[in-house]
């Protein structure tokens, strides 16, 4: 092994890739390919078996095509995601360390290397340049994703830290995010202290309903909507809150005179996998798909602007296809409307709709739609009957809903962890080439920071090379 | 829907792409990236999990660095694999016939469309335009995927009419293969009829062991050096079977003074998929990889020949990670010696193995070597003894293995067979960058049609634009 590290910049904020990819060849960036303004878009446990999932699942039922999807439409490249250590299978917070500084460190870490040293973040080192700043997330804003690109810490963990470094972590004596919009009050506004108020003392304008967005007029900003993360897409008061966010936060970054970079997370995705529920994921999935598809639009509008999408690991093993059957009936998920948490929950309080098969027959066809044989939905009912009564009946309900549903689809789930298999890279817009075959998860971060450290015409960028 | 039926040449031989890509754009061929020559390689059920797998698989245990694969400095993009109806997961006749003919079928199709017309298959084109060809596979030459590109068939089943359209199916008078490598003589070689005596009439040099490729010296030949599939990669005499093989076509095949198109399949990736057998797919996965090295090497000295490798679909719903574990142990693979479906014979034959722990432990080190806590491994003595003497005892002694090394190691699997996720792509050589991005199954083969119909300056070719 060649332990190389490779310094890419001369910068005060030094960025080192400690790059596995040791043959890796580096490429000067043109002027012309360096682009004014960055959105990185980041779907938690998105592995390329959810974006498969989410072409069949959204293939129009009235078309025999199976329509190309916006994923399709951007994809370059693929990468690994392996953490530093012999594992090979990442959490959320090694890789967004590697997706935020470009240096992989063990699970666990928030923009620490191994010694708990911290690694500059390409959100910092866009600050520290003078750009404006923003992260939007439907997790909590302190979040392993998010945390990596704003704060560090020695364990994702530390929610409550990890705020608080949210206004001790200065670049320029101001905080490191312009805007930051998301879920987290619970964090934020504590009996001992509230974050907000000092957000608001620092001059941020502070939301906690999604609707105020439209108010906000200024940066910076905080909006918090929830009291950890916002609520599921599906059954929400507003299923594509992500492009929602992100409308307002295009709007607000337009509006200022310095280049920005955004970091966005499709933060859910990740928990519907680790939850094996695919009702979840599809309608997460949907979510960060017209957020995609809004960024697009957006640099159709601006083409000095760069998105690069990718997910930071694969979740839940999905598999389209199951116990032998070739088939994957993803389509008919869009009959549900109702996720089997929320089906458990009503169950539970109203358990007389399991009483006949006439009335569980009404509620199936109301909620769930997808037919199934006579025999196989009263099996269930008795099952569901004989749960409810039980401890931790609300898992085993919903754990019954989940497999149901997955059986009438199909689907395969081998892990209520993560997956090690690689993930896709999507990119749009000025620079994007730079991000085309396969990468390291650093790599990608590397190229990022080179690209946001680099003056015009200074001509001292050295990007990795694009492989095809 | 559109039900799109692009017709992109006016040749004898018209390919229609029948593609749900209604929206892609076309793009006309440069002369200077028209390949002279083109290696089509296909993994058969080496979905984008087997070559996350083979990297962490192959990594080298003495240094920290992660090694890139060949995979990974080939990947341009991914494919998707639907077949023609509503099921959203193929089976290898259908995908073979997409990437043959680059139209969509049914599953079970050998290059035929539902009415079971014909659909002219790229070495057939090839052949009419004057061009040496070639398919070199693992399995029997008559499956499936060697089939969709030399036969017709309603049915992958049909072996022994597939293997005598291979005499019939006449192309300028001619078989469509000048040179046909893998297994086969069952079919070949039967009691009514020997079809090598008659490739053999036709001027075929014919042989049956590998050692004989060196003496082939012209085409046109025919080697089956097995009744069916090839001997499994691990513990056969020649490991990298795949790699000789290619080595002697491409040596024969350069020495033509003609174009050569030629197709070559790691067929038996998916037969260790459908049976869940790790070490069986990551040593058949060690043969591809080394054929794609080989084929890289060959276009470095031939610059203007183009290589081309997907897969047909992914197999197994293989996980790397399972039940909650956030690791993936397939290093430890490299110890196992032998295949779990001979360590069964082994056992069933040598059952006082089994009588003692300390003579199951010598076995254990000897051929499987992964290290086990001792209670485990005499837990799993005792059921493989009491399987021992039952019904489909090998099964059952073969799953026991397959599943302890499983746990061992944290491989999850879904099902016995394919799995709807998305392929990858790769490419290099001349005109590679016609292939980045994401493409369906039947635009890639639409590309190479394109490619071997134009003529140089014809400027005639409509290929379909990369999307990066
Ligand atoms: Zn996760
Ligand atoms: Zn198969």
């Amino acid at each position: 092994m060649r332990a190389l590290t490779a310094c890419l910049t001369l910068s005060i904020l030094i960025s080192c890739i400690n790059t596995a990819q040791a043959t890796a060849t580096k490429k000067v960036i043109e002027d012309e390919h360096l682009p004014r303004n960055i959105i990185y878009l980041i779907g938690d446990g998105m592995g390329p078996a959810y974006t498969s999932a989410y072409r069949y699942y959204s293939d129009k039922p009235d078309t025999k095509a199976v329509e190309r999807t916006i994923f399709d439409e951007l994809l370059v490249g693929m990468a690994s995601t392996y953490p530093d250590d012999d594992t090979y299978v990442t959490d959320s917070a090694a890789a967004a360390t590697a997706l935020a500084t470009s240096t992989k460190s063990y699970n666990g870490a928030i923009a620490v290397d191994h010694q708990h040293h911290a690694l500059p973040t390409l959100l910092e080192i866009a600050k520290q340049k003078g750009k404006t700043t923003a992260v939007v997330v439907t997790s909590q804003i302190n979040h392993a994703t998010p945390a990596s690109f704003l704060a560090h810490n020695e364990s994702r963990g530390n929610y409550d830290a990890i705020a608080d470094s949210y206004l001790t972590n200065l670049i320029k004596g101001k905080p490191v995010a312009d805007l930051m919009l998301g879920g987290g009050t619970k964090y934020f506004i504590r009996e001992q202290r509230n974050l907000t108020s000092e957000f608001e003392a620092l001059g941020y304008h502070y939301i906690d309903r999604l609707v105020q967005l439209d108010d906000v007029e200024t940066l910076p900003a905080l909006g918090l909507f929830s009291p950890s993360g916002l609520p599921a897409a599906l059954g929400s008061d507003d299923p594509l809150r992500l492009t929602t966010m992100t409308d307002s936060a295009l709007r607000l970054l337009s509006s200022q005179s310095d280049p920005f970079v955004i970091m966005i997370e499709g933060s859910q995705i990740d928990w519907c996998g680790h939850s094996n529920d695919i009702v979840c994921a599809m309608t997460e999935m949907h979510d960060f798909a017209n957020t995609l598809e809004r960024v697009k639009r957006y640099i159709d509008n601006h083409p000095d602007t760069l998105l690069i999408a990718t997910a930071d690991h694969s979740t839940g093993g999905l598999t389209l296809g199951k116990k032998g059957v070739y088939q994957w009936k993803g389509k008919q998920l869009q009959l549900i409307t109702m996720l089997p948490e929320e089906i458990a929950d009503k169950l539970i309080a109203t358990p007389k709709i399991l009483d006949k098969p006439n009335s569980f027959n009404r509620f199936w066809t109301d909620h769930i739609g997808i037919t199934q044989p006579v025999e196989a939905q009263d099996e269930l009912r008795q099952q569901l009957l004989a749960n409810l009564q039980q401890e931790k009946a609300k898992d085993k309900v919903e754990t019954l809903i989940k497999s149901a549903i997955d059986t009438l689809t199909h689907t395969g789930w081998t892990t209520s962890g993560h997956d090690g298999i690689d993930v896709q890279i999507f990119a749009y817009g000025r620079g994007s080439h730079y991000f085309a075959g396969h990468m390291d998860n650093t790599e990608i971060a590397a190229n990022l920071i080179e690209m946001i450290n680099r003056k015009k015409s200074s001509h001292s960028a050295l990007l990795l090379e694009p492989r095809i």
